[in-house]
């Protein structure tokens, strides 16, 4: 049963409303930070330096497998690491084994720009004219890949590579190409007819990208 | 007469634009509308109501042939409507014939809202988590396809169907999927690894899909 | 009497306010779409594709007698089609009997692009600089209203007129400039002064735009 | 000495016009302040902290008669004051003798947030909804005046009112209703039925309301 | 205990829920003005004018003694006038006696437009690239602060002065230099290197401007 | 040739120059990326994706003596790699000998995240109510500085520490605080009051913290 007295819950709901409310006049946010949600009938949460800060890549580094047996993302966005919301940025952090592919995909909200920390990568990626521009980056390079465009990035060497890339949006969002297209159960009729190509291609992509019944 | 040195007047050009690269005043136009650049040492343009109007969807509608051979999209953006410049706000025609698809594509800087004139339209989108939405459109139904997703029209039947798409830019862009993907130039490794499949299907795409040279 | 636990109270709230917490920080939603409000205690709300589909339109032209009697306008906005919301663009439905008038209005949150489906139509607008800009447009034609500015539509003709107009906002919002004039209680030696008119003018004004008590 | 055609020129000076009308980089500014343009083959503009200064709120108070004879409204706008450039804010002064009447109006790009310095004003608005909102300020008073609505100012006492507006936006913008809707040349059949008055009221408006042709 | 019926528990959320869900799509509010949160299981609130209106400059004037004996800051910002949410404005009233100082600070999100009402004052800011302006402004002189610069007010002569800022938005923001840098316990190590100074002159800072212990 | 009179040329561009500063269309760039400058009378720039990477990260690690000397700030912001015009995001990376601080500074557009590659830091920021946040990070590690707050980093440790900062904004611009307030010139008097102290250490600090004139 809700013990709480009405009048603390009346309290509790508009103080949440106001709250949020300050967060979407401006484009920006309207205060230093956006603090998460105080638990309803509990004392206001202690912001420390703690929420600040962000330890998953540390614990990534010491507990992956070396060298690296697949590819992995590990995020530092808004949804992990919550006092991005309102900051409009975030990070990634990438890791090829040797000759493995990040698949070409888009992002919604941001341009990526990468780092390479380890290793080497060949990257590209195609403007809205079908242009397509590659790069091969050794440790220390810089590389951007403009926002909304098909871009790929891919481990040619017998090396791992590491990388970080950077966004410009604590939530730049993910379409990953063959995964949306060949892996949803969009009509076969549909694809044949988009790629040019028979039903037999197109089942046989979507048997390897269909994700298996859980 | 002009009496600069040529290349001193490359740089104050050059010098021009890049101090106006960074300029963006408020997020929107500051005043009614943008007038088109007036000729150099001409008198100002003269700013009539054609400049707000547009017909080539008009004029598109009287001279396509009926029933259409292609699918045919007529754009009233920016680029050819200049009036729409800094007003955040397009049309797109869009002209099925039987059986047609408008293959997998994004836009980048808007959600599509489209309005089914004639005919009928199976259409799809998928979001970030992989789900994928389908919808069998009636002439006069309107879907709503989120901005920067992936998505499809498909006119499945026997008739024409005639559509627009309203979109919350003047410029809203678009990547085409399968013609980015496998018809750029992508090494054949990446597209292989990335869609799962061997080589051989790469290359039967990628000659399906890629442009024949001009 | 609230059955629900006090937890699930907690949760929910939370839930609620983390929803809309990553809606407001970057100026554009931090999500593929924004969710309706799930219901309190309840499973969580089935999102399918028929909330992207809005059938309004094609419900107003079956029931609507013909030749129109009135002056309609039917809206696909955010208040009607909650998918839209974020997503900023939205549709009206315009449909004009012979000699009938949309009064000067602005809209202060978009341009207006509108297309003329059937009849035709006598447009205007006035810019800041008190410059009117008119054009009669025949169906297939496209115009544009700039954000902001008074503007009209008439159907001059005979016959019937039906136009779509887009907006780049999910709720463009309308200023109806008679109405909110005359229409709402101004004092009238506010109007006489400023319609450089007599009490007996305004008055007349005040009685034919005045609504009904309810 | 410039050796290109004169129609080189031209088409090259337009071509960068229009490939920067497209640009905006991030929505706000992106150095601290916008620097008017340099001019060609001088020396960079030498900004000095009066470009920062706008005196003529004072000269307008010293060579203003007293009590005034007219509505004056001065302007520290990005038009008269281009520092306020990319700063998105701006000040008018407003000068009321007794009963005169600042008239019904919207600013398309900003709400009006109004503090009254001297004498006293009638004020009131309009919301989307049809709600007149109306208030009698005295000097130390603020008002806003939300944006792009219908709003008017009016000193009903027998001394001058002397007011200054902020706006969030360093170009406003505004329509003045009367002069938009009568003074324009709107044909008199759209007024009449938009106004649901007879031509004879109309002709009557607009005698008074269209400027003198110069 | 909460005596309120589920259903109307759900209604009254998701109300709220909807009402903030609008506020956020489109960079600007989607509505007339944001209204504050209506009381749970109360009729909604009754907004009427003086939401609109801000009488706490009247009263700071009318009850502050005079001369000033303290710079004096009264703010009109969304937090004390709730209707400046979403509408990108707001004012602060400044009141300096005689040789009294703002001290350099900054506005996070906005540039400060400040007119100086009476008296004089001495004021000024410096650019990222480390260069100085100054300004002696008279009764009646406007200047401009730009975003996010470190700025400063002093009156140096003999009688007080006020000054009204208007900022471009409804939460400016500000970071007191001298209190955030010297009372709020950095390390003595970390001033005295980035003041290339020694501890003895940190910690005589540092006791001048922290605050005491409450 | 170009007959055109010299003072004729430079009024049509500043013209021209000034109607594009009122520019901005959409929030953000309405292209894939935005192009340098072309030359004038030159064949338009061939854009490659060299264009697209920045390789003086990799130089500087190069040619940095090591352990360094100097506490190090490299950027890649627009300014440098002007691909990232348009793309929100940049990144600094920063080299700190044992001892040495990144004095407390401000970025005006953008929050900073900082990961730590090698070494520890000691960081911390003030937020605008006077709260100090303090963390020590080790390599790994990141941290959020939110936007337009006072902070600032330390290596206390022996060893060199090296981190990479990414920003939401292609020009985040820094205020450098004891370089802005002691370091420019600001009068004795308004430092004394400001920060509660006396002449002598108002000018010992400037001493310290001026630069030699070039």
């Amino acid at each position: 049963m809700v013990s709480m007295n009405y009048y603390s819950l009346v309290l509790v709901v508009v103080a949440l409303v106001w709250a949020l409310a300050a967060v979407a006049g401006d484009p920006d946010i309207l205060g230093d930070f956006i603090v998460p949600a105080p638990m309803v009938g509990m004392p206001p949460t202690n912001i420390t330096s703690d929420f600040f800060t962000y330890t998953d890549f540390l614990a990534a580094k010491e507990y992956m497998p070396w060298p690296p047996q697949y590819f992995i993302v590990i995020k530092a966005n808004m949804e992990v690491f919550p006092a991005l919301n309102g900051q409009s940025v975030s990070y990634d952090m990438l890791v090829f084994p040797s000759r493995y592919v990040n698949p070409p995909h888009t992002h919604q909200r941001a341009a990526e720009l990468l780092f390479v920390q380890s290793g080497a990568l060949s990257v590209g990626f195609v403007d809205t004219a079908g242009k397509l521009y590659t790069q091969v980056l050794v440790a220390g390079d810089i590389f951007v890949f403009p926002k909304g465009l098909v871009h790929y990035q891919y481990n040619q060497g017998p090396n791992p590579a590491t990388a970080f890339s950077a966004f410009g949006s604590a939530a730049p969002g993910t379409v990953n190409v063959p995964a949306s297209v060949f892996g949803t159960g969009i009509d076969d009729a549909v694809l044949a007819k988009s790629f040019k190509t028979d039903f037999w291609t197109v089942q046989k992509l979507k048997a390897a990208l269909t994700p298996p019944p859980k």
